[in-house]
């Protein structure tokens, strides 16, 4: 029986796990942290995640879509709060598309069961890998409790320890001519927990993802399961009027609350109280190149780490399966083939969704408050309506498909400039007053053009 | 008596290790080869270094200049080669101006004997950092031959270990938010050592840098003191017709050689035996930030090391003790100041000098052999000689004066499009034939403008 070791027991090394199980291989998985079904992992770094429509696909594909769907919960648009609490809803797609909220934790823990159960791997945590012969495929771990040596070979090897991979770390960037690069960006977040009331119904509405932009920085609310919602204040370190080396006391977070989010303060006024529950963290994308070296490759994170902008991290992971998959369809059993294609095929992808997530982080602290904007999307959203084969926006085309991620950035971007021009030589917002914005969307997409 | 301790003794270890003896440190140095003044390096990676203006200016300053000047030969300008053996002749700067010819290994060794006699320094060589404690100034060394480990702690920690260096990487890389990236270029290089002829003398011109350029790739010689010249070539390593993977077997380097540099394979018909004395190497850049944290400061190579297309990487490096010098002659002992003065001032310089690098590139090995490229050099050089401070080229700027190297690179760009305007709207070279040049640049440089 061909066997593999995948380092890193995430969310990609779960699902993978699964995928490598029904591929035949015998797995065995190494996680360096304690087991997160039993740990107290409460007061971690743990930005709600969303998940959309490539990370379904990774789940159909092996049968536990519906398990997942059970902790999941969609979010159908943005609702913006301004300064005075005035709400604002926009649709993130048609009719019923939705992304969906749930905690890392969560969805984390459950992977872990199903690798278990339906991929039958074994889970060893408190592993942490120490060194790697990428040649041999050989990984070196010592137990962080016991402090126990150990070492394992297999027949391939599977890095998906995330961002600040050990694999990675101690093989990859070895090797010479091994392209690198962490940049960190001048912001950083800290989370926020927003209480359900007390009769367990949510303070917010539910089924929505709150921002409140404010130009430079921004607060954002992901609903759970519970009732809460996990909020995170994303905004410079320094440098900045309002920045986090401008709260640190009590005082100036009740204030900085009060003044930029007042519907917030009101529905959390101990919200400084809390202030110092979780950790304030940084935020980074990592670019590197080769992915795979010897009997090891790196996917997910480990591969492509990203800011949360987009809520892609977790899905590019889990499409980084999908694709593998489709290549051992096609390839059998050529390993050499099918991650040699997997790094050259994946690795502008994984670009193209870190360049997206930064994009984004602009679209969300800033433009989602801005009436032009909000009113381009309008207009996009009802082309795509008239002409679903012709015209598909640009949060559709990552999140409700499976176009690459580096196509449809460019996509985007052409898409971009051809409406920013109607809307310089129309007077959108009127036409939709009047009703006549089909007749314009008809001249531009019709059969005859 | 303050403590410092260097891990390093390349050519910016050795030279700092004399400014802080000035400054009244008691140095020590950690290396981890064998001491270059003894061991057998004949083989290595050792590109021939070109010393330029800001060197000099860091020897001068510690009254080092003239011990160096011994081992340095001038080279006036570049000498290009072309397909049939034609040569050209393109003068570096004025009248006198030069850039000098150094082996990496002969002024090595003459740095470490003037940091032992000059600097005081102890040398400790063979001694691999294998840990470091930034907030303490603790550096933690094993032997490489007695496997003995130690620990050295001292007021200041300054990693001068190059491009992959030890101190960076087990100490800054672990920092949270500190950026790091290290690009290779798609080209790497193999060195030739052309040997003199029986008699002792040069095969070649000696006072000039010769240059085949061939588009995609090129060669070069220094001149070496004993008659000989390092011959240089730097290729794609694959994906191209003229590259490494092509130059498997004799035979292909021989016919490689005939056909391409056909002058230099009469000069040295034996070249393909030659082949393997050398090693095939890689080239990249290595940014990060931030240089300095707790009492350790990163200085040359390892804060940013760069591709040797201007023949700055070593006196980038040793600009870095003249500006960390100044700073110690304006902040005395305010050592928190000087290191945080130091990054801040630096670090655009460092980026500068990676960029001028591999902009440089292109102009070696391709636009050296441009008639207009050199119609171009000429009438810069001729400005400069009218109105020598209103107008100074670029590469003497970079080469011949002490302008930070971020500001020349902005300056540099702007010339570019202003003398490609000129010349578009004039026949420069008529003008030259015709003796009537200056009467142009008085028009565009004198005093009305």
């Amino acid at each position: 029986m061909k066997t593999a070791t995948i380092v890193g027991a995430g969310l990609v090394g779960s699902l993978w796990a699964v995928y490598l199980s029904k591929a035949g291989f015998k797995v065995k998985i190494y996680e360096k942290r304690p087991d997160i079904r039993t740990a107290d992992i409460s007061a971690g770094k743990s930005i709600n995640l969303a998940l959309s429509e490539r990370g379904w696909k990774a789940f159909s594909t092996v049968g536990i879509a519906d398990e997942i769907r059970k902790i999941a919960i969609p979010m159908y648009g943005r609702t913006m709060h301004d300064l005075e609490g005035n709400l604002t809803f926009q649709p993130y797609g048609k009719e019923g598309q939705a992304i969906y909220s749930v905690s890392r934790g969560g969805i984390n823990a459950k992977m872990m069961e199903i690798a278990e159960k339906v991929g039958n791997a074994e889970i060893h945590c408190n592993e942490q890998c120490t060194d790697v012969d990428l040649e041999n495929g050989i990984v070196y771990f010592e137990n962080t409790i016991t402090k126990a040596k150990s070492e394992v070979q297999s027949d391939l090897v599977f890095a998906t320890d995330g961002a600040f991979s050990a694999v990675r770390y101690k093989g990859m960037q070895q090797l010479n001519r091994f392209n690198y690069e962490q940049r960190y960006i001048e912001d950083g977040y800290r989370e926020i927990l927003l209480p359900a009331n007390a009769d367990g119904s949510y303070k917010l509405e539910k089924n929505t993802l709150h921002i409140w932009p404010r130009g430079r920085f921004m607060l954002i609310a992901l609903p759970n399961e519970d009732g809460s919602f996990t909020c995170t204040l994303f905004m410079p370190f320094e440098e900045n009027k309002n920045s986090f080396e401008n709260l640190k006391t009590r005082d100036q977070v009740d204030q900085f609350f009060k003044s930029t989010f007042p519907d917030f303060h009101e529905l959390m006024p101990d919200v400084a109280d809390t202030w110092e529950d979780h950790p304030l963290s940084s935020l980074a994308i990592v670019r590197c190149y080769p992915w795979v070296h010897g009997k090891v490759a790196l996917m997910g994170d480990a591969a492509h780490a990203t800011v949360p902008f987009y809520g892609q991290g977790m899905n590019c992971g889990f499409e980084d399966c999908s694709v593998m998959w489709e290549l051992m369809q096609e390839h059998g059993d050529d390993w050499k083939k099918i991650l040699d294609e997997y790094q050259i095929s994946r690795k502008p992808n994984g670009d193209a969704v870190q360049d997206l997530s930064l994009d984004n982080y602009y679209v969300m602290r800033d433009f989602v408050g801005d009436p032009e904007f909000l009113l381009q999307k309008k207009f996009e959203l009802r082309i795509s309506e008239l002409y679903p084969e012709k015209y598909l926006p640009l949060y559709s085309q990552v999140s409700f498909s499976h176009i690459p991620y580096a196509e449809a950035y460019k996509k985007g971007k052409e898409q971009d400039v051809f409406i920013k021009d109607i809307m310089a030589k129309n007077d959108i917002s009127a036409l939709f007053e009047s009703g006549k914005i089909d007749g314009l969307i008809h001249e531009y997409y019709g059969d005859d053009n």
